[in-house]
């Protein structure tokens, strides 16, 4: 938390947390939902949400688990 | 450094590690020349690549632009 990331940081990692919410929200999860079925708290799932977390590959992989696609796939952006 | 990570864990992180290794001698570059062309430190690359790391998607954007690859593409690894 606060660290300051580029404007290119800042972008990759709100591309990533708008993929999560899209893949939460159509999975019907809620966040509360999503953060229990990764062992990771609410709050650090919305803050991955809005882009404020330079979220971990373990992480990803706990979250891309949940939502049953690979890692690969959850970072499928466009970059 | 000196996380203790689940054995299921430990081995997604040695597969990264394994798969980056594998891109970058494909690439034909030195832990050097990748650490350089990341802006990261030799001695973290290598950690990297031995699955010590539990890197942080930042870093890993930072590789495979160095390796002119997608991080969707980068792990895209069996999982």
């Amino acid at each position: 938390m606060g660290r300051i990331y580029s404007k290119n940081e800042k972008a990759y990692l709100e591309s990533i947390g708008i993929r999560i919410r899209d893949l939460r929200i159509k999975a019907n999860l809620s966040q509360e939902k999503l953060a229990f079925a990764c062992d990771l708290d609410r709050t650090y799932i919305g803050s991955v949400e809005r882009g404020e977390r330079n979220i971990s590959v373990i992480n990803l992989k706990k979250v891309s688990t949940a939502l049953k696609i690979t890692v690969s796939n959850l970072l499928n952006i466009d970059e």
